[in-house]
């Protein structure tokens, strides 16, 4: 599975106060923290205004690349801001985001199309917004797919984020974005799927309890990659157990080690 | 979900010690317990010597009676005591378990047969053992169907446990139970499928974070009842949970309402 730590991102009102005073002692301690626990990339999202969004972003990926060696998610509503800041990594990470908005596919895809080992966030939302039937993010997934053969991205180098919505308004659960997710997992066995998990229970009690059952039931689906926060513990540990069921851990090898590594269980001191 | 309360069962150290020594203020803390967590039906499994197993039953069916109006799950490894245990109950139950052991669906069909509110267990095992494939599961499943039509039992009126076996010694992690489970939901809509959860994660450290992975995958292939532990208050808000996800709890008031009964998430004082 394939985490992309969400915490270094401007929107949560923690991180904008760190960010807001410079105080890069709290954003190291989250990055090393997010890191040691599993996740894979690092996500980097200012969340500041526009005037100061590309020096805020090269502040903050200089302070995690600082302490982490772990790839950068270069995260911003801007495709220009993406494209601007993928300079300021030491290596090769993930393009967050890409969609069929405006020329956001341009923008980023030429700037990553000459080192394949560049990978990018594509939402499945376009000028018009967020479409509310599978069939129809299923046609911004293709649209965006023949976007990136244009610029020669291989598939292996996606990840389709179908775009995950509160569950508490829909009338038959995530059958529409397990849907998406299994169509795209069977048409294109390489590329990734990923989403931002926890927009799931946005107005539900006990939210981790929606977030866990929702996805174990993506990966089922073919879901390999998530946006999330790798520090929360039940939820890596529900990883694991769910790679485990789903056959992708023979003998429960990578589950026994993760338990003895202290990457999950109840935490020892 | 259809929950068979798994704690009044000898075969648990403090239970069997419990029933030895004719604890009843602790049994009826159990049952009342049980019953209140959600349980469907309250599992009554002696687990004691033969020559006074009957004895046993009787007074621990009548103990929970005296606290709890759940229906009782009549459970022994010997088809004559469920059987005879059957009339201590005061209202129809679960008759747990026939399977193609000998004469057990003989023994049990009938004596169920014409009170069409008493629902059975059926193991997917014959007197060669447990079948190592889904294949031959699912014969074993067709021979107990067959058994049920001869004494005109209503699929609706069966449970079909297909033997929950431990992960850790699977190369395929759950793919040949879920076949199994999906393939018989298929066939008969209206027919139960339930498991021993737990049985799931033997010999793997926090054993939780598999079962609960365990049962969002079978619930989704079509597992509609499970043998647990309703105190368990993660495995049931899980459940509450993923039904929700799986669009059977339209705008999820069955799990906010159960989280305002105090059903699921921290438990309040």
């Amino acid at each position: 599975m394939i985490i992309i730590g969400e915490k270094i991102n401007g929107s949560i009102p923690s991180m904008a106060k760190a960010i807001a005073a410079r105080d890069e002692e709290y954003i190291k301690k989250i990055a090393i923290a997010q890191d040691e626990a599993g996740a894979t990339y690092i996500d980097v999202c200012a969340s500041v205004a526009e005037d100061i969004e590309v020096e805020t972003m090269k502040w903050l990926i200089e302070l995690v690349q600082s302490v982490s060696d772990k790839p950068i998610a270069v995260d911003s509503p801007s495709a220009d801001v993406v494209a601007e800041c993928l300079a300021f990594c030491n290596k090769p990470g993930l393009a967050n985001s890409v969609s069929l908005e405006g020329n956001k596919c341009d923008v980023i895809f030429s700037a990553i199309k000459d080192d394949p080992r560049w990978e990018v966030v594509a939402l499945l939302c376009n000028d018009k917004g967020i479409p509310a039937t599978a069939e129809e993010r299923l046609e911004v997934f293709e649209g965006i797919m023949a976007k990136a053969a244009e610029y020669n991205i291989d598939p292996s180098r996606i990840h389709i984020d179908p775009l995950v919505e509160m569950l508490c308004t829909s009338e038959d659960g995530i059958a529409m974005v397990e849907e998406v997710i299994s169509t795209i997992r069977a048409k294109y066995p390489t590329i990734h799927i990923t989403g931002a998990i926890s927009n799931i229970s946005f107005n539900l009690p006990v939210r981790k309890l929606v977030n866990q059952a929702f996805m174990v039931l993506c990966m089922k689906a073919g879901l390999d990659s998530a946006v999330l926060d790798p520090l929360n513990r039940d939820m890596m540990g529900m990883i694991y157990a769910t790679e485990a069921c789903l056959g992708m851990d023979e003998y429960c090898m990578e589950y026994i080690s993760a338990y003895r590594e202290g990457l999950i269980g109840p935490k020892k001191d």
